[in-house]
């Protein structure tokens, strides 16, 4: 019945209820005055809680547990499923032992209930079921991952119980694969990053939660992708605009924010006895800067974009890092535009992705498009079948055209239109949902975006929303998790950083700062982003420190290199200098800056 | 007693007593049935408030009264002062015609109170005075300005009379100088010009009063100042951060913002229980991301810089335009220095602001810096003699190292530090307040900033607060009145329309239209701003249209510069056509584009 080499997802589930089960047992053989509590399992494993009197279970009784389980399972023991009602349940149960069993009985609405449980030799336990037939069919590859502490329903008024967690996804190669991502990631956490790289510091006491402060590092990389975008903007012909963060509450009434999207809001404030609110969304903003003229067919489609912070509320508990967060900055495009364009346009919005994913190392096999589409909750969506039907076919007819994977999903749209969801998974194989777009039909009614036709008529327009290079916060966070913190040329804070193996050589140190360092023209927001290292170090620490910082390129001068005007150059990831004349290694970097070079 | 070539201001100010009683005296002659109320004098003129029964005085009157005051001037009729009771004063007037006199003498105090009258000819109005002697030492070089409604006290519920302004400065000169440059003030009003250049959006009764939003055009020069100020923050060594538009009270009570600067802050709101504010200055948080490690002495000055808006409550009377908002942006820098460096330091922000002035076409000449000090109210600054003599003194000797003008007044400082305001005189004659910097001694108290000097002990910091180009808003609104509209090359919104003489040369159009629009590479962000008018109008109209938007270069191509691969270009202000090589032509704004060159 349930085979260790090929499932379904169904079939691990099913084999992760009886490895609870088998957990449960082996716990109870080892410590025979346990008490049980409950058991879930998941297609990536199960976890068990409970509570031994008078011992704390530790990690060094793992390989204990495992061996226990590991007998019970090579028993092949048969599993029998049997019901009770409730009430013969409960009776069952012994006062002692079963005290947190009752608690999961008391919970089970209805003393006519009828309770089903699973045997496997003199273990018996309660469970929705189903299981596999026999202890052997269970996999072997498992692996008892952590204990920690927790309260029954999460709720710090109530005992406070141990809970063993293991992975289990059903065969060998895929619990390595899931140990070595899960490693990789833990490696890559931007939070855990952030010691050594210094990219943004958070305050949540004094300044708040979720806000976010870049540093002057972590703004380099902000800065870059803004002009990255800047420069994309002119291609795509898109033009700039700005708004406040503020506005009346009757703003966010007209556009339907409020009440659609009143609790992503922040409460409002008064000005002059009016309720302020902080934006969380550009479009209505744009919208009244759209509609200051009355529009001919002629200019349409007109292309607005923005790069200004949004405020949305996050429950404190959900945030993270920079990847979960209250200010949010993107930039932020409101595409008007005709019915006949819209496919066109929404077609351009995807290739502005692709050439965005292309740069930062995305292959195209690495991400997916996800339209959401309304469900049956009226209260969630604007009522329109034909609008709904007719702008998600523009978004399933652009996504053909431009050919990439794509998955339908129901209940996550945009009150106001179809969203679509760029998914993307990192280098680290962690996916990241990075930005979204909508098209938006509702716009016309409630702003009254029209454009007179070539018949002389007003017509719809349709808006387009994306944000391509999704939020800065978040996508910094994802990038340092993508690079783990190994940042390409152009994106990294420090790109050179110069030393000397000895006081002898500041003054030609000073020269090749300053001809690393000199302002160039294609990209004179930055020039050459050098540090020099003038610590009182020994040289074998700074180049620890700056390789710990993941600097691209350490530079080190010395008697030879001083002689014939060279440099002996570093390269992150490996331990070898290559010595180089210095103009061929200051024009090598301006090149791969230029072009925006993924790799060094 | 009067001259009426040079005057102090003061004999101005009793002269304009005298006139405004030559004036309601005159109407008077013109309108026996007048009921006279109030005409107060400043030193640029008088105006009186009446009403006439029955009649309603208009701009057609304004010779007769013109004549009516010449004639009472050359009567020379000689003036008087009496004094009487208040109780006299009130049986004096007419029940009917003395009315609106009655308002004023039962707003004066107390029934003993002392009135006092001056007369001319069989002419007697209440006035404080002092007035001349005659009314032959008047000045003839008056101008009748405007004729308007004014409510008594200005309260909308008590009667609306008709008020005369008359402009009167004591001579024909300064009254021509004056008048000649409120008409180019007028002109220059960035909100008339608005209406052409489509710079701005204001709509304060749904988004709110004073929170300006830019058009693509307005966002060009914001995006061509901050493109500047990118560059300049490489040769300043200036590192741009990035921080939250809000943050908890308590960061404000902290700094000392709460309650110092209460006022000026927009009231709270609640996130999780506790006050949030939107910040209305960056400098906290910026203390913050410097004090995130331990400094040493090497490391210092750090100078930090931040594209930001802060949000300040002005009341909704004040706001103007771009001028006076409620939401200003700002690329606001923080220099956290040690003692030593202050001087050298603040010298640099002059530096900075020479440069941009320079860029502006503001002439050394044209500004000057205003130090304010604080005065004794001790609410309003931080105690602390030796440090407010300090840092005045730093502010004072890095003006004197810069040699620029230099004013000081008492009263409004910060809280924390002296504050150095640039004033500047604009081309058309009015003087703005464009940036303000501050020495700041308070920090060091309050966020512990530090850093670690050369004996190892921890040395207080102080900072410098500076935003050189000051809030975009206003310096957008400045920037369009100063240069009446018509910006430079680099910062003009279209650079360049083409048009062609007709349909049949559509082919080279598209061709002119493409080489010209070609992206460059030192100003990548934008290009050449190229527009095309393929619009169905008249060529002559075109050219108005462009004309009336200040556009620097319109060309036209017809049959003679398609067959010799030539524009012809009409530059602004310019009524003829030049003919030239079409690639001279790219070439020529290519080069005045990258110089910022502000002459076309």
């Amino acid at each position: 019945m349930c085979d260790d080499k090929t499932k379904g997802d169904k079939s691990i589930l099913i084999m992760n209820h009886t490895l609870a089960h088998i957990l449960a047992y082996s716990l109870q053989k080892l410590f025979p005055s346990i008490k049980l509590y409950i058991g879930p399992a998941t297609e990536e494993g199960f976890y068990y809680d409970f509570k031994v009197p008078n011992i704390s279970v530790s990690v060094d009784d793992f390989d204990d547990i495992k061996k226990e389980m590991i007998k019970i399972i090579d028993l092949d023991l048969k599993i029998s499923r049997s019901e009770t009602s409730f009430v013969d349940s409960i009776k069952g149960l012994d006062d002692e032992k079963g005290e947190y069993k009752k608690v999961i009985l008391n919970e089970i609405v209805g003393k006519d209930a009828v309770v089903s449980s699973y045997k496997m030799g003199d273990f018996v336990d309660i469970c929705e079921g189903p299981h596999l037939s026999s202890t052997g069919s269970a996999s072997k590859h498992f692996y008892i991952d952590t204990i920690s502490g927790a309260y029954i329903r999460g709720d710090s008024k109530r005992d406070m119980l141990q809970r063993i967690s293991v992975i289990s996804l059903g065969n060998e190669k895929k619990l390595k694969v899931f140990l070595k991502n899960r490693e990789l990631a833990r490696q890559a956490d931007h939070r855990l990053l952030n010691k050594e790289l210094d990219l943004f510091v958070l305050e949540p006491n004094i300044i708040g939660p979720g806000l976010a402060m870049l540093t002057e590092n972590g703004t380099v990389i902000k800065s870059e992708l803004e002009f990255l975008a800047t420069e994309k903007e002119r291609r795509f012909n898109l033009l700039r605009v700005f708004t406040p963060h503020i506005a009346k509450e009757k703003l966010f009434l007209k556009s339907g924010h409020l009440p659609y999207y009143k609790e992503d809001m922040y409460p409002p404030f008064k000005i002059d006895d009016e309720d302020i609110y902080l934006k969380a969304m550009n479009c209505p903003l744009h919208h009244y800067i759209f509609s200051r003229h009355n529009r001919s067919y002629r200019e349409m489609p007109i292309r607005y974009t923005e790069f200004s912070t949004v405020y949305r509320y996050e429950a404190s508990g959900s945030l993270s890092g920079l990847m979960r967060v209250r200010a949010i900055t993107q930039n932020d495009i409101h595409i008007y535009s005709r019915e006949d364009q819209v496919v066109e346009e929404f077609r351009k919005i995807i290739q502005l992705h692709k050439e965005y994913y292309n740069l930062l190392g995305i292959k195209s096999e690495d991400f997916f498009l996800e339209l959401s589409l309304p469900d049956d909750n009226k209260d969630k969506f604007i009522e329109d079948d034909s609008e709904w039907k007719k702008t998600a076919e523009f978004i399933r007819e652009a996504v053909k055209l431009e050919n990439i994977e794509f998955k339908e999903v129901q209940g996550e749209a945009a009150f106001y239109g179809p969203k679509a969801d760029f998914q993307v998974k990192s280098a680290i194989g962690t996916v990241y949902a990075i930005s979204t777009s909508q098209v938006d039909f509702a716009g016309t009614k409630r702003f009254d975006l029209t454009f007179v036709n070539d018949k002389g008529e007003n017509e719809k327009v349709y808006v387009i929303h994306a944000a391509p290079l999704g939020s800065y916060e978040r996508t910094i966070g994802f990038l340092t998790e993508h690079f783990v913190g190994a940042f390409p040329l152009w994106l990294a804070p420090i790109q050179v950083v110069v030393m000397a193996v000895s006081d002898k050589f500041q003054s030609y140190l000073n020269n090749v700062f300053a001809m690393v360092s000199v302002e160039f023209v294609n990209n004179a927001t930055r020039g050459i982003r050098c540090n020099i290292d003038k610590s009182d170090e020994r040289l074998a620490k700074k180049i620890r420190n700056s390789t710990r910082q993941k600097v691209p390129y350490i530079v080190v001068v010395g008697e030879n290199e001083e002689k014939s005007n060279t440099v002996s150059v570093r390269t992150r990831g490996s331990n070898k200098s290559v010595s180089m004349p210095l103009e061929k290694f200051v024009q090598m970097i301006k090149s791969k800056i230029e072009s925006r070079d993924i790799n060094l």
